[in-house]
């Protein structure tokens, strides 16, 4: 069952609960739920205004310990107040009490419109059936269950070898715009069947998290909502990560995979994106003022719609990096778009350059590399182009 | 002739000179000259990439007096090296030749694509025919001969008191994107018959720019051309402002309400733009996070595209106050749209806001305002909205 979307201690069921609309009729009520409590960790938004959910997902999961995630799309329960946190509450302690077990060992997520309160009547009413729904083999129902303006459900599985044997870690992901660094998913689920204690999970989540969420940009919005959880030995036979050094990098290295695996799939569904760039800044004094000038390319207007044109604007991408506020020599920098060189020492090349680097362009996936010549530090960001089509999802969408 | 784009002692021309393609004929070279070496200050780009007419000019306005302006359309004559320098020098010393003055008295400016020599054979070859051409009834010639995606020529004229007699203003400028605050708009030149020693002119000017070029935002782009001329006082027996502090106040606000003029009407034809946005943040701890925040909600493409729409999607507003890094209480906000109230001491209205709101938004105009309740400070950034069409404009134009 190796490439199939199962895992042994977990089981998933989705339901419609017409969260956004009481006519409609698509899955938007998700439960993923561990046989027993889980090892569990979480990185969650650096916005201010968090909503409810990740304010009581941060606090449930402090303890280490989980044995569900209730999700719902449609609406993001954020910007709610205490209406907002009574609510969470209430659904998830509805699970809690099916499930037999203690409340604080489930956590809410929500995506979608934010300052609108839950059709609490319709999701309390699903979830006797979203319970007895559970099943193993159900985990793309749920997958398909958190998305929102996303165009397809975001899946990932990955196996590896520990010493005592194999080892897999499933996932699941939301999220199409509003998408930033500092927390850049929406929504993210990820089990694993190796039991890893609650420390170094979360030490390796972050090290995850920092490498492969927070390195993509769709809009520079970075959402109320964001939130990564990840279950671990969801059951009492659950194989034990040992302190074996090279099976502890073993498992930091799969859980990474899956996540920049899940991170891609993100920018790959952006909303209208029909390109993913890599933005990388080398030689930079520091890689803090690395990744601002990456950040700072990646997320500007006029480089993206460039980028989507295929138009090899090369200027714009120059203008973006000296309005960055890292401070290099211009008559210093090579810049080269996939592997044809634009300019070096600051200067033009002077060969045809402009045919090859729009061919380059015209890929679904390209480069972008500029060394500013100061010092060792690089940073990577993945973006997106700009397309009319994020302008009209963007300017219609509500939910 | 109040309110004709005439000024006693000034006088301009536009010719084409091809320098975007050699096969043009539209008007792309213009020349501004003052009757005699006039006061002049100048605010530049903050971009660390400057353009080389920016460098010349900022060292040459550095002596208090300019006699005239060269400025082209169509090649932005930015990060083109040594090659660029030389180019801008000759093209000025070449009209300080025909104007019999001093090469160190006029100043180039140039807007368009980055990157590209200036076509030199052609430019030099106009130069006479545009000297000839001078007239003081071409300030609309030349206004035009500055447009790129400008979809109009964008002057002022304002006439104002001194205790000695009237004083006049005239102003044109170019930009419709690549705009942001941190000298904001592209190019503008603007003229006054009153003679203003040069210290005093530079202040006005930094004041004036402060609350109107660098309030407006189109795409956070911040240009490596941005350049705001002033020439004042264009000939012996111009008037001179006096030490009289009414007439320096009158001097003052008179340049400043010519500049906001401008700023509003770059932000009117800003690239796609079809709405303005008054985006007011009140109440914040000081006034480098009021404009902080301010910023990050006109330059959210959520926010942006949410305007387009006219969805009083008022959940993004707060979103991006929340990334915004000031720290506030989101449960003590009070959110206006226009005037209708949306969010009061952090909590939705009860009544229909919608409609309401969204009937403010369908104007061409409106306001979105923001209490903190953390301090006295406030800023204001206008904005405008994110259309299909500022996407098809910028993944298509090479100018």
């Amino acid at each position: 069952m190796d490439e199939t979307l199962e895992l042994r201690g977990f089981s998933f069921a989705a339901v419609p609960a017409g969260v956004k609309r009481a006519d409609a009729d698509r899955l938007d009520f998700a439960l993923i739920a561990a046989d027993c409590p889980a090892a569990a960790a979480c990185v969650t938004t650096t916005n201010l205004v968090a909503a409810a959910p990740v304010v009581i997902t941060r606090n449930r999961i402090r303890s280490g310990l989980c044995r569900a995630v209730l999700v719902n799309s449609g609406n993001a329960n954020a910007y709610s107040g205490e209406q907002g946190m009574n609510d969470a509450l209430a659904l998830t302690a509805a699970v809690a009490a099916e499930l037999h077990t203690d409340p604080e060992l489930v956590v809410p997520m929500s995506t979608g419109v934010i300052g609108h309160a839950l059709p609490m009547d319709r999701m309390l009413g699903r979830i006797p059936e979203l319970v007895k729904k559970l099943s193993p083999v159900s985990f793309t129902d749920a997958a398909r269950a958190i998305m929102t303006t996303d165009t397809r459900p975001k899946t990932v599985v990955r196996s590896g070898e520990l010493s005592s044997g194999p080892m897999r870690i499933i996932g699941m992901a939301k999220g199409a715009g509003m998408i930033a660094p500092n927390m850049a998913t929406m929504l993210v689920v990820i089990l694993t069947d190796v039991k890893v204690e609650p420390a170094y999970l979360k030490e390796c989540l972050v090290n995850a998290a920092e490498k492969s969420f927070n390195k993509i940009t769709i809009d520079g919005d970075t959402s109320t909502n964001d939130t990564v959880v990840v279950l671990s030995g969801p059951r009492p036979d659950s194989p034990v990560l040992g302190t074996n050094a090279e099976d502890r990098a073993a498992f930091a290295s799969l859980l990474s995979a899956a996540c920049m695996d899940l991170a891609i799939q993100i920018l790959r569904d952006g909303e209208g994106a029909t390109k993913l760039a890599r933005i990388r800044v080398t030689g930079a004094p520091d890689s803090a003022a690395a990744s601002r000038m990456a950040r700072t390319i990646a997320e500007s207007p006029l480089v993206k719609t460039a980028f989507h044109g295929a138009d090899p604007n090369w200027g714009r991408i120059i203008a973006a990096a000296g309005r960055s506020g890292v401070v290099f020599d211009p008559a210093a920098v090579d810049l080269f778009i996939g592997d044809v060189p634009i300019v070096k020492q600051g200067t033009l090349v002077s060969d045809d350059w402009e045919t090859a680097a729009h061919k380059v362009m015209l890929k679904g996936e390209f480069s972008i590399a500029l060394d500013l010549k100061v010092g060792e530090a690089e940073a990577e960001i993945l973006t997106t182009d700009l397309s009319e089509e994020y302008v009209t999802i963007n300017a219609d969408y509500r939910s």
